[in-house]
């Protein structure tokens, strides 16, 4: 039985995530809702939060906001929402959980499908998505006592579908409870630096 | 015979994508060298240039500084150098300068090898790279009236191999000759969304 730091854990994604991980102690998190509160786009918040729960065997973010606009009338503080909010959030909570993760521990980080398959309207999650999947490759290969960290890269979900339908003509969309195996994989597996694509 | 921006002309890279580029009409910029100065992590800067300067056939940027340094020690403030500089930079370089670009022109971005190839201390590299990478993929999807928008990665150059061995073992440099012939690739043939790597 692991201790888990799930952010994002009520959000569509989350809850599936938790489903899948309730074997484990789970600590579930969010902006708004959930046992422990903490704002990714704030480091004082995330260090805090880690202050408050110490040290765990797993950190899970599912989180995070883009921007979806024409590219041209995008202007570059749009794009900078995407950074400012899926892209840092994640990584500084990566940044400073990595200080509160156990020897063999892991973190897994949530990207999406649109890094690889672009969208209408989609640059910024092309490019903040990417990123993500960037930076595991680069901290994977520096992270030691058996750490690991992967991204989740879920096509949509199914729980998202009528939300989001017309900017995903012919994409599958697939179950969140599907989403959720790759981060049990990510949890208790072996790998590293990887993306996790459920597609 | 284009009419072609190149930022960051008189650097390392830059100096050899001019010498490849030379037989068009080329407006050299850099942010202290060159016939246009600008300074990209600055939108009003970049506006002033193309204001100044009127439509293009091709846009290139050869530009971007990123943050090197241990993961263990690093802070979101250090992360967020190559997000400002080498990402922000060129992504608002082509989100402004779409504007300027005369139908059937192109963008040329530079990323480099550790974004699919992580160094030790590349983190952030890895992160910035594969988000132009991504950036291209999402905004070529939109671009009309065959304007185009590719990537070079290039390999450490050769000219830089005494500054950056240390951090690149078995890396196979390239000189800076041979990446410039992908930008050629990139503004005279048809690709568009692509990576074009240099390895
Ligand atoms: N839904 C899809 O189809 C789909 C597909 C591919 C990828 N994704 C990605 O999966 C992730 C989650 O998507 P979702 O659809 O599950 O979103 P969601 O239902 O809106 O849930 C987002 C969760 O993140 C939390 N959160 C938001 N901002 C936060 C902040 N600043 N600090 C801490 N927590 C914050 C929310 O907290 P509260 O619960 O307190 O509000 C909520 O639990 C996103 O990165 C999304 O891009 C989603
Ligand atoms: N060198 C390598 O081995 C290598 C390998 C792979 C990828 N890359 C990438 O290639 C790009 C260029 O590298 P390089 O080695 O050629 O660098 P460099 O020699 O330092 O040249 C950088 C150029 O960018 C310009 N510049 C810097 N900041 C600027 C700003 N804010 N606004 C406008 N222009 C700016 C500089 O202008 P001034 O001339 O006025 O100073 C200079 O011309 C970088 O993105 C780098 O990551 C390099």
């Amino acid at each position: 039985m692991k201790k888990i730091l799930i952010v994002g854990a009520h959000g569509t994604l989350g809850q599936a995530i938790s489903q899948a991980l309730s074997h484990h102690q789970l600590i579930k998190a969010g902006s708004r809702r959930g046992e422990a509160l903490v704002d990714l786009t704030d480091g004082d918040s995330i260090r805090a939060l880690f202050e408050r729960i110490g040290k765990v065997d797993a950190i899970i973010s599912a989180t995070g906001k883009l921007h979806f606009g024409p590219l041209a009338e995008m202007s570059a503080d749009q794009f900078r929402v995407g950074l400012k909010d899926k892209l840092m959030g994640q990584v500084e909570l990566a940044l400073i959980g990595q200080h509160y993760l156990n020897a063999g521990g892991s973190i897994t980080l949530t990207s999406g499908i649109v890094s690889e398959q672009p969208i209408r309207f989609g640059s910024n999650a092309s490019a903040v998505n990417s990123a993500l999947e960037g930076f595991v490759r680069g901290a994977a290969a520096e992270l030691d006592g058996g750490r690991r960290i992967n991204v989740v890269s879920p096509n949509v979900l199914q729980e998202s579908w009528e939300q989001y339908r017309d900017f995903f003509p012919g994409f599958e969309a697939v179950p969140a409870a599907r989403a959720a195996l790759a981060y049990v994989r990510s949890v208790e597996g072996v790998q590293t630096g990887q993306t996790l694509r459920v597609w």
